[in-house]
């Protein structure tokens, strides 16, 4: 997967920040590490009434981590098409009580090229994309493994 | 299952907006109907790029309805307990345009009695509760069956 560059990743968190709710959660696009699409936000824009992260913020962080993997791969093909999540199993598997570090990438059985050539010549394209968010020690905190399907605009 | 009385709902409310990354989907408590809690938010607060509401956002408020209805029951049998979400499947069925409301209700095969009795002798329950996204027309725009947990505080 050819690796974004910075222009790229800015345009990314300026899309992120221009959604209320996303802002709310103080996102920061870190960029990409062996291929995954990581995002960063503080907890305390996130915390819950236990002291720790809350779940719709993990799920929500995923998903824009998800989401901004997909759409860069779309923007980058030159494309121009809307990106929506379909449908998502989340696992919230140990409470996190640090900042939220959340990386994205594409599954095993799916290749970027495919769903490119999909979107082209129909017009739209599904594939599947995890997430996690980090504990400190690179252990996974919450997963998520999502379906995301891209439109083409009609010019 | 016993309504909660306006004093647990506005304590509820009060609840919701002491969690920073809750209250940025300003989050209203409206109350149950035919026995599922109901919470609002409006669009402007919870809307994406493409001027509908944000995936993060519905995951949020059905999380939020959930978890509200799973503390009311632990609440109202005088139990002190922390209610976790464990895990959550999520359909995104149609795009909402609209104001998000939100309704929660127990899975068909349990009962608040048994989670509530099992809570009380070995500290600890889980349930299934469901939520979903409601459009103007009643149908759903997107719905979560998750799983919740209940952990007594050692007092």
């Amino acid at each position: 997967m050819p690796v974004p560059d910075p222009t790229a990743l800015h345009a990314l968190q300026s899309h992120l920040l221009a959604m209320p709710p996303a802002r709310a959660l103080q996102p920061s696009v870190e960029g990409f590490v062996a291929g995954r699409l990581r995002l960063r936000a503080p907890l305390a824009a996130n915390v819950n009434d236990k002291g720790s992260a809350f779940g719709g913020s993990l799920a929500s962080m995923m998903t824009l981590a998800a989401w901004g993997l997909t759409t860069l791969q779309v923007e980058q093909a030159g494309l121009d098409a809307e990106v929506y999540v379909a449908d998502s199993q989340l696992r919230y598997l140990t409470p996190l009580r640090e900042d939220l570090l959340v990386e994205a990438w594409l599954d095993d059985d799916r290749d970027w090229a495919g769903f490119l050539s999909t979107l082209r010549s129909r017009g739209r394209a599904r594939t599947t994309v995890h997430a996690q968010v980090l504990l400190g020690d690179g252990a996974p905190a919450a997963t998520a493994t999502s379906r995301y399907a891209a439109i083409l605009r009609r010019g």
